[in-house]
């Protein structure tokens, strides 16, 4: 697990706003939307801490799939990025700084923005991951 | 030709807006706005998916010079650029991100943008480009 | 005393506005705003500048600890920190630049941002700051 | 002369607006705003647009003395700076570049932004420069 207080990602986490999928670079590493966790309640940052903020970010992974999606915004906190090993899990943690980056330039360009496709999203994601993956190499 | 997915250049692509000719820098080298295709059908996101992106480019070129306007935004992914050698489309790519920044700046803190007039569009394109170019040098 | 003209810190100070603790990273660092000063009147401005300076300084802490906010944002001008020596000022100066960016991009992208709940500012600042600090080594 | 189309006061000079003077760093290198030219009419963008291009910035400055300013932002085109020597005339360049971006930042901070008053515009101008000056040097 990689986590930083990056410049961008953690401008979204503190915005509390999940990163919506607005382009090709983002559908390579991440299916969906970035999530961000509920904010933590107040009898959540006493001894417990780390461990309180460990068990949003399963609450937040309830219905999505890790491997998917993998890194979360923690609200009012920062990014963690996660992988296979703890090279993918830091290159993560780099590609999701520059979507955020990139994804905060392209809300204040675009009255809305709606997420691409789901038909250029899997496109895009199956052709890096998985057993028909045909394109570039992600830190493999 | 050169692919990137840079920052300035992408978070126009993914708000899906052609980029205004909002300055002579712009002028220098690009013909009007740099333009936007449209976005791909969910059915051009298959197994011709590569080809279908180069097919929306033609289409997007269909009344334009691609001399005139050496570079696209392909919709919700990223830029292209060409040029008459591998390293003219790399000097057009990084030209048309710096472009991509300033005229993000640009439509930030004016609140209506409207392109350069033809006249001085005309001079500064024809001063570095053509038979009667006498300004600068261009990748030659 | 570190002063500095950065960027960010600098844009806030302008602003005239106090940076609001919007995440875990200020709480880390500051606890609440980092304050501005009110305006100098005209005559301030005459042959006791530098001391006015300071005085205006000394009155935005009339109800804060200078130890629990080691920086200040002098309006229309730019930002000081202080530490317990030279190094840890600096460090400061650094931090507030960072979260002074972080936190322009957070008012960018949430239409109304708050503060972050006592419980987890008072968490981040303690397991860094006092008697019970178990986290990190911040300039010591 | 320095002329650059560096990326923020490209910015400013590209959108058409003056820079207003909302910080003692502008205040310590320029007296008021950094002013810009009127647009260029079609038929000075002929045969002698360069020339044009001067008498543009020379208008400009009919009431404004340019050792008390001494940059101008030509209309959607960059910023021209100057000085008494070549190294001052890319230091002013310089400054012009860093001043552009803080108040870019500062103009989206504050809802309205008021320039900072004459008596301490006064205090920092004075004190760098002409006969009674006594803090820093500026490229001298």
């Amino acid at each position: 697990v990689a986590h930083t207080h990056s410049t961008w990602a953690t401008s979204w986490a503190q915005a509390r706003r999940p990163i919506p999928c607005l382009g090709t670079t983002h559908a390579d590493y991440f299916t969906g939307a970035v999530p961000c966790t509920r904010p933590l309640a107040d009898d959540e940052c006493g001894d417990d801490y780390e461990r309180a903020t460990g068990a949003a970010i399963v609450e937040t992974f309830a219905e999505l799939d890790p491997r998917d999606v993998p890194a979360v915004l923690v609200a009012s906190h920062g990014p963690f990025a996660w992988g296979t090993s703890a090279r993918e899990a830091v290159e993560h943690a780099a590609a999701l700084e520059r979507i955020a980056h990139v994804a905060f330039n392209t809300v204040a360009l675009a009255a809305s923005v709606t997420p691409i496709p789901d038909a250029l999203h899997e496109r895009h994601f199956r052709r890096k991951h998985g057993a028909t993956a045909y394109y570039g190499q992600l830190g493999r």
